[in-house]
């Protein structure tokens, strides 16, 4: 009983309830109020049992929750929603929608447990909308929270953000640098990371064989070295050495017709050399059903695209659905992971 | 009567049939063929009635066509088309489809005619989609046709592509030059000289005052410093700069947020840091109404987004459309201009 049913084929994901300060608590009680979770996976919230009640308050629903102590104690066939509660904050003269440090720390923390649980029967982590400066303040110092999750999670080797909308997916070679040093850091390892990377994932999400698109860096690709030459030095070499390898990839494109082509149905995934380059594009195709993913860990992480939203912070406004994408692309990849 | 009639207030648009290997000829005749292009402007086409003739050919038309010796010599009032004929291609064993060295002579070669004539008459010049590399091999050593523009009115001072959709016009701080030396070239002139132009063009097209975005040169804006710091030390200061000088702009706003922006119609006007920055969200959002303008010069030049369109030409399947968005680019720029 305290085991999952080995017949319920449905992933165990634990849910993160977000910055306080946001709408992240909103939109989760918002979703766990739906069937669709249910009928998506075995979620379990993990964090402390007053935010979740602030997110039932915001969202004008009531939840039937039961705490456990941990996984393995989690009776999947009771009704409710499983809470492993930590108790680690205390929502009272929480100020909403600005900024917080504590509640940086207090995210910082909770998805660390959930990494801990990760390693036994925790498939994947999905978290509502949290606020990277808040991380920052909080005393975890990382660029974003991908990077995070790879020192958590002990990680060597390349990883990625990627990004999801339901026409195609993104993988970067390079994410949060500056531009001047982006450009330093598009190298044939780093290409080759990308590029392997997408491959895995997309074949993971059932796309056999993935059809990949790869960005160029310079305008035009360069127009035969006229305006720069990374794509005749570093970038086609790079991709010949894979396509010779079996790893099928189409580039270097022009990154002004890739997305185009992308949208058009051409591409089940996108590498791009730098952030803004596959960001302008995805954002502006779809935002609200973005979903970010953490690319090439062991552990499984997405979340929504949108953010903490902090201009209609506990007005009830706040649309779940963003962090549904986030759900579904996390039993996506650990599903067929498994299979 | 041999002078445009100081009742008749439409604009006199030079028309250029754009490279004969390409559907330019094609989507001239169907334009001239409509009765919008009469409606918009007093056009006179200037190139060799060869091509014009492929052009009808290619569309299925049929015109009515006037050769006239100059502009001074054209009755507006008399039916059909008036032509001014260049002799200066035979059309007889053209390949067609594929870049062509002499059709590039012949591009610019009638450019400069055209813009031997913006200076005695000729309002505008609107020119059909051409083929950059055959421009340079053709013998006219520029990167783009801007250049090549600013180079050939002996312009002084900034001058820069500008993109027009329906929803917001780009302009640019950069262009045509490899993504380093991009980086290298956002300093405060170029910045200011985009902004300043963004100003004057948005302002002639009757946007008053006219509301501009300013994009971010690194990803998240730099994130206040910590992924690059060209928005702090340089993008900010000149902002504030211009600003206190009554030119009013927004930013650096970061560019994944920026066209979303645009998008939803709170900027008429955005100014880029380099190409693909604004190519990738004006190609997105609106390649087929896409226009582009070269900014800042004397004369006005507009030229349809859309390119020679190899894989259909000959097939009388070529949309006009962008040519027309085109024409009315440049009425719109040189009527604001002359009220």
């Amino acid at each position: 009983m305290n085991q999952p049913s080995s017949t319920d084929r449905r992933p165990v994901v634990g849910l993160m309830l977000g910055d306080p300060t946001g709408v992240g608590p909103e939109v989760s009680a918002k979703l766990l109020a739906s069937p669709v979770a249910r009928e998506l996976a075995r979620v379990v919230v993990v964090g402390d049992a007053r935010v979740l009640d602030l997110g039932m308050a915001d969202a004008g629903v009531r939840l039937e929750v039961r705490k456990v102590k941990s996984l393995a104690h989690i009776d999947w066939s009771a009704p409710g929603i499983p809470l492993i509660d930590l108790g680690n904050f205390d929502t009272a003269g929480l100020e909403r929608g600005a900024t917080s440090a504590e509640c940086g720390r207090l995210v910082g923390e909770t998805l660390k447990k959930m990494i801990e649980m990760a390693g036994s029967g925790l498939d994947a982590i999905c978290f509502a909308p949290l606020n990277k400066g808040a991380i920052k303040k909080g005393g975890w110092d990382y660029l974003d929270e991908h990077q995070m999750f790879g020192d958590l999670t002990g990680h060597r080797g390349f990883f990625c953000e990627m990004n999801v909308i339901p026409e195609f997916c993104t993988f970067r070679v390079t994410s949060h640098t500056s531009l001047r040093k982006a450009v330093d850091l598009v190298q044939p390892e780093r290409i080759e990371g990308a590029v392997r990377l997408a491959h895995d994932m997309l074949t993971r999400m059932g796309k056999t064989p993935p059809r990949i698109g790869v960005a160029a860096l310079n305008p035009h690709g360069g127009e035969g070295g006229l305006f720069g030459d990374e794509e005749i030095t570093i970038i086609k070499p790079t991709l010949d050495r894979l396509n010779a390898a079996g790893i099928a990839c189409e580039g270097p494109v022009p990154s002004d017709t890739l997305f185009i082509k992308a949208l058009a149905g051409r591409y089940d995934g996108v590498v791009m050399m730098y952030h803004d380059q596959g960001q302008i594009a995805t954002k502006l195709i779809g935002f609200s059903k973005g979903v970010t993913v953490t690319a090439g860990l062991k552990a499984v992480f997405t979340t929504p695209a949108q953010g903490t939203a902090y201009d209609i912070v506990g007005q009830g406004k706040a649309n779940p659905s963003g962090l549904e994408h986030a759900l579904r692309a996390a039993v996506n990849l650990v599903g067929s992971r498994a299979s």
